[in-house]
């Protein structure tokens, strides 16, 4: 298996991650901004296969008409040349003075209907570049202060407007279909919808829920200190894996953004083989980009910024890797009966058994031996975690 | 208003929270067991009006049917003198050394089916006991290594159990509803459904969802950094606060089960008004038992458990009280209006508007004025808050 | 009491506080520049004593030397004009580009060498203002990747810097002392000395220890999950309390630098309380300026900015007030008592008690009765804790 | 290099770490008891070096003499037997009810006078095995409530225990020095010395300094969000690694003691590396014993036990071989160049350099380009950490 990355694999990246300029809550930028035309040139030169955007990123908030297409068309002809395509396209409701408390959930009513106003603007760009994703951050839609957001409302205004959107793509026959991407904090001290179990709950409220799914990010769900697997094996059982964020957290802190791998390692690498490989003895669980949503370090310079970018892809791919040879290997698969990992697929009740049948099977209660798992019938989950540790650390052929 | 409470308050305790006996991780019990009937007598006295309790609460594992019986039949007695009623009861599925690897989601089945049997064993005692809420907190469904748990099968497995516990109450025709109790982590690494939000996701995809329902937790949400009235919130948005569990919790780490307002006063403080009041310009949100799920503190002996106690309740009762007083000031609802917090509730579109009549309307887009909203429009959210911190405070009369 | 501040109360503020433009990681400023006259005359206006300011806060980044003079000019001015003094003074090496990898511990030698020179610089600024403490906040002294900072190393030259810095203002009798401010992280991965214990540690490596100590910040040691007061506490025991940053914090997460009392309000009182009394039966802990170092919400406009500073005096005046009425309440003093809160001032060897008199004591161990603590002995330390939280709620007349 | 663990490797194990019987706040044992000889005899096997305990690890609390005795001579018959060594011994002060508000700093007296007694006793025992390191951990030095406890009296009488043992071993000749090992919280709410940090900054308080140093655990600084890599590296600055305690935490939770590795692995790497091979071009940092203080999961029977303790070993292993090879790449030499590592052990000052002379270097400051770091000097950090990642990984031959 090659590490080189090509367009097969799918890989894409944000036009804000490699154009992030250096600046955070304490510094400004560190590195001038990037031309969309040779980021669009140089993702083709490393294996890339497509660029995803928001409005902002390529036109400045309160661009002119001209000043918009000028930049739309210098998009298009860097795709045309490289081949790079664009899987997904997302709104920026989030960083200009007017979204100070939300878009689609501000209290101020006006700002409310500017916001549908600028997703539906740049809904219809996505659809004429063909992005077959929409994404929907609604960074700001949250509080710092219990009693200064009416959360029930807020879910109303939320649904609102995501109703509108499905509305909207539908009557114009787009092939585009949203995804929600939760966070639980940060730049908002709550943010609405702060996890990736909160989204799904909600998108069952919409009008069209089959044309919302999610688009959950590494280091937003290890924020709140949850399992991204687990999360991303939720997602899949509800059909709603639209879209991935991948990236590096370290802990509960701030959003780090770091390539992805550079966080928890054991997590990238299980989240790794469940993508590529399913569940144990399913298929190819998630066929979609894997994107990138990342800041180079503020520390770089240019050439810290597509070494980065490399070392997602190449880390994925390693990964992949080992997860390959982890389901390949007869001693995992032993671990694994003997951990009965696969016996969870087996349902509880035989086949065409009832409540009546499970009160009247006395082995299942009377009879049980429930002592017998004090001192034994141990589940060997270390072993098989060991054995994981050792196929990650390419310590096992 | 008075602080001490009456039955008509609904305050009501689990029975392994009074009788909690100080055993943790680091160290045994320091306080022998409480037995059940002077446990209910002192809860009477005290002006609560409900227990609560496990299977294993009431009488041990493996106990024989006769041991049951006698335990059982103390407890009615019990609750006949006292008027005390059971609104709702669970089952233990994660002490004994059985569950150790969880009940609905073991990866051994034959646990699954001896979990089954126990809840619907339990089932019936709380139909006879009265009680209108079935909670199932599954402490113990979960792992601490990604590659022991196929997460996709467990929630089949959740999924196949609570469809045949729907079947069975409805077959039966007790009054039961159940309350899924979600928690992140502990004694798991990671545990199943580990926020309100997964839950209400999942019990979407339940045969007999309108069966099913939360009973969310202060300091399981807390323990993921979460905004636990925020949660509620979004609980009473998709109808599904069926219990709740009130405590303190200081912060991210291990489950504390503090008393209730001993944690994060501001957000008791915002919860009691949310359940009290509703949301800005709506009525009491939340009729249900005011459950506290806590533990007195291990450096405690008897007179300890009791003031405990009492203290929940006396804190509950004095934030009702203070929010009470926040609604009602005049200065409170000034600010609200200047934050815009009721505007929330005022739909985006107009009654009747398309989106086509949002595109035309210049004013919303093309002749919004967004650069208002720099140096201008500020929303008064930290003077809302202070006001709110100075009602809290008992500050404003 | 009064609630209105007067300069006796010694409240002060970071000119980069008020001055906040509301930039974030995902947005840029919500509020115009705040002029230095202006913010002086509002802080005077609301009662405030005190001004602090980075460099930087006050002549940007590479400011020619008249534009630097012009500015201290201006400020000397409005100090003149309104009686507002300059007790603390400290120096960005965190914004420009220059300081990606830190000022003091930067790999760049070269970086190390221009950021000692600026400190000079504003220490000399420092006294002539009369100053009397210089505080030094290491924000970007730290590293996202654990190979790419030698921490011994960088425990070194800060050491170096620091000891030069000592020298200096002794040679030039400043009465100048530093104070080091630790934080855990953001918006380094990692930061050199992430909390106040390790800060403590590091200043008895140093050549003159005397003449360095803290400035701790709430939200900071709160980021690391770590109780302020406990901490402040230890700060005490050491005698290093030389200054205090106070704000709101709501958890693990980003710095929030809310208002003094809107984050952890149990832990505001306790901390208020220590400030004033001391340990139980002590005196004033700390006679210092109560500096806030918060952050007006990006969603204010000016109106907003003079609100949340007066919050801050406020609610730190209320919090003084009920930790007075909690200090002078006969059924708390007997509670603390009962809790043997006092108890453990008294040293646990009697005067002149050697070891072998401990080890000939036979009531200390061998007739010593630890099965007492089984069910009696309790402390009361919940009744206590809940009479704390009736006087914070203002419950106890 | 060699994957199977011998004496030489110093590898050493708690007898409570594979002594430990599953059970936890939820839930009791899964499994028997450990017998001590039988314990020795399979840490023989596995290829430890050594054996460390608390006293009623070995005979339980309250034990009468002649129980005592026999445990300590069936434990002296399996050392002898097998060459296992007693490197550690340590006292448990948090299990028993006497100790529900700590050992040396309860608010009772007489549980202070009790605590010593106790440590004082099994100091003796941890002579005549021969320990060398004699481990404190406070985990109920402590409180839940912030007026519950005098935090500085705590530490004074936190000091006075540990001169007064100071003392004792010194008279007695005995060759033990004093390891503390933090922890910030669980079992209690805050735990006094909360991270290696405020133990180091204590140490300094003591009478006899140079006879106390730091047993810091690997889960206990990250359940703070703490870099545990980066908190031995200040140890190692201060002199004060006496003694370590390896285990796995996957975040800020409830306090895991995973199996080495299991955890944050990048952090797990950059530890053996420093331990290892000290700063970069240092030397080996730590020669003591590399000690697991982790819990075989509740989930597993005695096979699993055995199967966790050779993982440790195994783990750590690999990772130092790891290590090896990372520092033996000539490309990342090259990238540590690059990223300046090194740099950082040059002094910023030139030998002999006064402050005046810095003053007076124009090159420092008035003629230092500044602006060269916008968009340039980027420190390759990124490249540096991939570099790393791909040798944990395994992927650089």
């Amino acid at each position: 298996m090659t590490l080189t990355p090509t367009k097969d694999d799918k890989f894409s990246f944000g036009l804000w991650t490699i154009g992030y300029n250096g600046g955070d809550p304490f510094g400004g930028p560190t590195r001038p901004a990037l031309d969309v035309v040779h980021g669009v040139e140089k993702l083709a030169e490393l294996g890339a296969y497509g660029l995803t955007f928001h409005d902002d990123d390529l036109f400045a908030f309160g661009s002119s008409d001209a000043e918009r297409q000028t930049q739309i068309d210098r998009l298009k002809g860097a795709l045309a040349d490289t081949g790079i395509v664009v899987p997904m396209v997302t709104t920026n409701l989030f960083s200009a003075p007017v979204f100070k408390d939300g878009g689609f959930t501000s209290n101020d009513r006006d700002v409310r209907r500017f916001a549908i106003r600028k997703v539906m603007r740049n809904v219809d760009l996505a659809a004429e570049l063909g992005a077959k994703t929409y994404v929907m951050w609604g960074g700001r839609e949250g509080a710092e202060y219990d009693s200064a957001k009416d959360i029930q409302a807020a879910l109303s205004r939320y649904r609102e407007a995501v109703n509108l959107l499905g509305d909207y793509v539908t009557d114009k026959g787009y092939d585009i279909r949203f995804a929600i991407e939760p966070k639980p904090n940060e730049p908002r001290g709550d943010i609405l919808l702060p996890t990736l179990g909160h989204a799904l709950a909600f998108i069952e409220t919409l009008e069209r829920p089959e044309l919302v799914g999610l688009n959950p990010e590494t280091g937003h769900e290890q924020m709140a200190g949850l399992n991204f697997t687990a999360g991303i094996a939720q997602a899949l059982y509800h059909g709603k894996l639209f879209h991935i964020d991948l990236n590096g957290q370290r802990g509960i802190k701030y959003d780090q953004d770091l390539v992805f791998g550079h966080g928890d390692l054991h997590n990238a690498f299980s989240l790794v083989d469940l993508l590529e490989h399913g569940a144990p003895g399913g298929g190819q669980a998630y066929t979609g980009p894997r994107h990138f949503d990342y800041k180079p370090s503020r520390t770089e310079d240019e050439t810290g910024v597509w070494d980065s970018a490399a070392a997602n892809m190449r880390t994925y791919l390693l990964l992949k890797e080992r997860a390959q040879a982890f389901r390949a290997d007869p001693e995992v698969q032993e671990a694994l009966a003997a951990a009965k990992v696969d016996e969870l697929a087996t349902p509880t009740l035989n086949e065409g058994e009832s409540y009546d049948d499970l009160l009247a099977d006395r082995s299942a209660f009377e009879d049980f031996d429930a002592n017998a798992y004090f001192g034994g019938k141990g589940f060997g989950f270390v072993r098989l975690q060991q054995l994981a540790t050792e196929h990650l650390l390419g310590a096992r052929g």
